[in-house]
């Protein structure tokens, strides 16, 4: 239907005018609290008052920033970016809530309700472990990208996915800027960080990092490997013990498949950086060294199998060539993508200690000194990202790096 | 209008109902010419009854492979991306024919008649010298590569140009299977050249050169660095001694920018290797090789005068940097340019031997045997290309694996 805003008023009756959803709620009334917490949406968990284990997640784009208001426009298509890479997603994992409707024109998604997991980020700086994530999020990975690549689609399929996505400029520019630029500059934005002002000017005057940065954000914006979330940190990641799922996906494009996974590991080695800040006796930092050695590795694996799996593809035809020219170049693959990974991890550590986000596990450090310490531990792993990553031939010279 | 296949008998009435063009030929009646020898599309060329020296060319697709017929289907939408690619290019660059009409539905363009220039690989096989041909098309690829790229344009902007061209599948896929794969193993669509059966094999064979070129294919497919021409031969250049224009850009894409600078220095050198082998006391080949080098020079050259006189772009955002790191970025950049552009022509003139597209300048020997050592001497400097690009430091590097 044309684009109207939800809200308490009139989300009852738009809700029951769809079949399935009515049927789903099985009830004459519904209740509905807006949860959302983001910058970006209006989200609604609505719970059937027939009975209380039937609910589901309503979010609806605006066309403005929600946390600002009507004054900061921001277009409300980048919905349509969040249901189809959704979808996408959903068709190749199983770590995707279930998606119950979908409607472009109204920038709004309804989806199962994930009552029973956390935010990642939160269970993180609460210090849980989560002994299945490795082996989740590595096979999301995997398949998502593998699946979304030239390496397994046909030439004329990944052009046309490429079209699905190709003008969500505008989220795009966000990362742009808020990733790879602002950060590394005197920026309006930027967090007022007296206390690491001598760091923030070292980095402006920096030649090589700058030049590596303008290297990494130039493959960000022009080498389209496979559809990418576009911003998987882990506060897009809901999980429990038993199973994880990935949300919030408005950054989707087709893009380097080095910064999803760089993405990742950014945000495991701040939350690792705070933990050994704050707690120097806990076996909380090397549960997630682990982790992030577990899921490079099982990502690796996973994906190569995949392409074991797959005969033909837009890049090998099948009689192209034999199963050692295959080896060759997935090693040589493998290995351009482990050191995309950690360069676009650097861009991603540094820009949270200066930027206008930062993350909750650093400057949630209420002590002033530790929170400093922890953001000068971040910006030298950061720095040393983005300076080495194309010297590093392993995940084992990554992990040694972060532990230096 | 709708589309409608053109042809002698319905032709002038279409030229006469579209006010500009009837205004140009000032004529009751047109004379028509049939020219096209492609294998794509019918060409004609149209004079006025009344004024020989108004002439134009209408050029038309039709949907099937023209050199085949109606059992070869191909979409008459390629015409689409020349529509676009040529007006673009005509925005950035004064070699480009006067575009008069052009119509994506009917699959058509109208174009001003270069009757006074010829098609430079046959020039190039009479051993005409261009003394002007470096300093144009050097200029060409500047401003059309660089006025396109995200060193230009805005994010916005550059992502909207490559939505227009990122449904050109089709042709993007001829280039995938006939540059970078078939010539490179058995299929049924190479040249059958029994005396070249040993390097074909050896070739096919070959673990490195073959990773290599899964290297370069892959760049093909997923770096989408400006809008390139695509099928950038000596037989998509017509000239004089005092004026360049390109033409036939229907493979245009949003893809790598070397692929163009690439095929343009790979029927180069073949124009060399030919008059090389048939007469060795000739001073053309070293005017052929003089212009290779001053292409790239010139390019180059020109390339980072336009960057230097751009304030702002996708990538470079104002205050970001100082002019040390746009200078070594730059560097850096000119010198992955040259090596991939390298690496693509290696490809270009492998496939022209084995391929099913052979190039005049060297199937059209007619001395088998000198032929041979036309197609062995190619083969040799293609093979060195794509192996050696990337340690190839600059031009003088490649000028001399040429003369080696």
């Amino acid at each position: 239907m044309a684009y109207t805003i939800l809200d308490a008023s009139n989300l009852e009756a738009y809700l029951f005018s769809l079949p399935q959803i009515k049927s789903f709620f099985n009830a004459d009334s519904l209740l509905i609290d807006e949860i959302g917490d983001g910058n970006l949406n209006f989200v609604y968990l609505v719970t059937s008052a027939n009975d209380a284990s039937r609910q589901l997640i309503v979010k609806q784009a605006v066309p403005y920033l929600r946390c600002v208001g009507e004054s900061y426009p921001l277009s409300k298509e980048r919905m349509t970016y969040e249901i189809r890479s959704l979808q996408r997603f959903a068709e190749l994992s199983p770590h995707i809530p279930k998606i119950h409707h979908s409607d472009e024109e109204m920038s709004l998604i309804i989806m199962e309700y994930l009552g029973e997991h956390i935010i990642m980020r939160k269970g993180m700086i609460e210090g849980v472990k989560y002994p299945k994530f490795a082996e989740h999020i590595s096979a999301f990975l995997a398949d998502v990208l593998f699946k979304t690549s030239s390496l397994f689609l046909s030439s004329s399929d990944k052009r046309a996915l490429t079209a699905q996505f190709i003008n969500n400029s505008e989220l795009c520019k966000l990362t742009e800027d808020f990733v790879f630029t602002a950060p590394f500059m005197e920026h309006e934005t930027n967090a007022e960080l007296l206390e690491l002002s001598d760091e923030a000017e070292r980095i402006a005057g920096d030649i090589e990092l700058k030049t590596k940065i303008l290297h990494l954000k130039y493959k960000f914006m022009n080498q389209c490997d496979a559809l990418i979330h576009g911003d998987l940190h882990t506060g897009s990641i809901m999980l429990n013990e038993e199973k994880t799922y990935v949300i919030d996906s408005e950054f989707a494009f087709v893009g380097p498949m080095g910064f999803d996974v760089g993405a990742l590991i950014a945000n495991l080695v701040m939350s690792w950086v705070s933990h050994t800040v704050l707690d120097e006796t806990s076996d909380y930092p090397d549960w997630i060294l682990r982790t992030i050695e577990e899921v490079w590795q099982g990502f690796e694996r996973k994906f190569l199998q995949l392409w074991d799996e797959t005969e033909e593809s837009a890049l090998f035809a099948k009689g192209f060539a034999d199963s050692r020219v295959l080896k060759t170049y997935q090693e040589q693959y493998m290995h351009n993508l482990l050191q995309e990974s950690i360069g676009f991890a650097g861009c991603k550590i540094i820009r949270r200690q200066f930027g206008i986000a930062g993350v909750e596990d650093i400057r949630g450090i209420e002590d002033a000194q530790k929170r400093e310490e922890a953001n000068r531990l971040a910006i030298k792993i950061g720095e040393r990202f983005i300076k080495e990553h194309n010297i590093l031939n392993n995940i084992n010279n990554v992990m040694a790096l972060i532990k230096d």
